[in-house]
């Protein structure tokens, strides 16, 4: 597996860590960001853990409206009001908004799924392993795989980010976290469409 | 009871209906905006009961701001894309959106206010009622009184126009109704204030 320059640059803006500790997690990692920065936090090298706990009361609410028919409202709150009106931050509200009229997720977090819609996709992707005449050990990996796609989907911080599919919204807030030096949460949003 | 040019002016822009009948039927409804566009309907002058009933599939989205910490979403229906574009019709969903950020109404209309709520309301009017030890004739229209005054402060459509408080939303919306001349709606709205 080759690790691209561009990855690391994004693991590095993420984590603040240096250039080969970041090859070397991506490397352990099969090139998964999200799991190269797990690496890192284990190995106590990220301090993006110590942020990401820290507690967000000041914020944004941002809004984003596509040619009148699709609406978004989104909070994202951060730890201070000097952040709060910092433009880096307000390009990421505002991107994070349009991205949601873009992208139409339904949940902030897969802890947000609610537990009915959650067993109604389980039962589903359950039935179309069982179609497939596989043993059992396989259907589970099966539906787990699934399960994942469906949060990929359907919650915002999996997302690829649609200006940087590369990364998820969740990658893109962390480079925000350490760029910003605050911990950085999106708390809700809304999203119309006209009609619907 | 003196009724005043401008109750006169603004009930002629909701019901296109001549000064004369305009000015008898405020008179007959002691100033009431609201009772008088009703007089005038039930006489069969007013044409805005035939355009309430027509279909409204188009509209735009329109949100507002203040200041990064409270933002809207308001969904606003009328009856055809030509409407939704027209500047007349945009700064309307502009200015109700301004006005639930300034007014924080928490339903449309008064058909919206959930059964628990109303409920509620009721229950606390009626021990506020009773403990003025008066009649029980008196402490029904007491009960009433105050429903009306909740309807007023919670209901969009009944609360008076921050802009132009001699008018209610729903009169506000009735004047472009005639101007405009199709059916338009406020179909749902969302406000988020930072932190609540």
């Amino acid at each position: 597996m080759s690790i691209s320059a561009d990855q690391v640059k994004k693991l590095r803006e993420i984590t603040g860590v240096g250039l080969m500790e970041c090859k070397g997690a991506l490397a352990e990692a099969n090139g998964d960001l999200d799991q190269a920065v797990t690496i890192l936090r284990k190995k106590g090298l990220a301090s993006l853990a110590k942020k990401a706990g820290r507690a967000t009361k000041e914020g944004l609410i941002g809004s984003y409206v596509h040619n009148g028919k699709i609406g978004v409202l989104v909070e994202v709150n951060c730890e201070s009001d000097f952040v709060a009106r910092n433009s880096e931050f307000q390009t990421l509200v505002k991107d994070i908004a349009m991205h949601i009229a873009a992208s139409d997720p339904r949940f902030v977090r897969r802890e947000d799924v609610t537990e009915d819609v959650l067993a109604k996709e389980r039962e589903i992707y359950k039935e179309q392993a069982r179609a497939t005449g596989k043993p059992d050990n396989i259907l589970d990996k099966m539906v787990e795989g699934r399960m994942s796609k469906f949060y990929a989907e359907t919650c915002l911080l999996e997302q690829p980010f649609v200006r940087d599919p590369n990364v998820t919204i969740k990658d893109h807030i962390a480079i925000h976290i350490q760029k910003i030096g605050e911990n950085i949460q999106v708390r809700r949003f809304t999203r119309y469409k006209l009609g619907d």
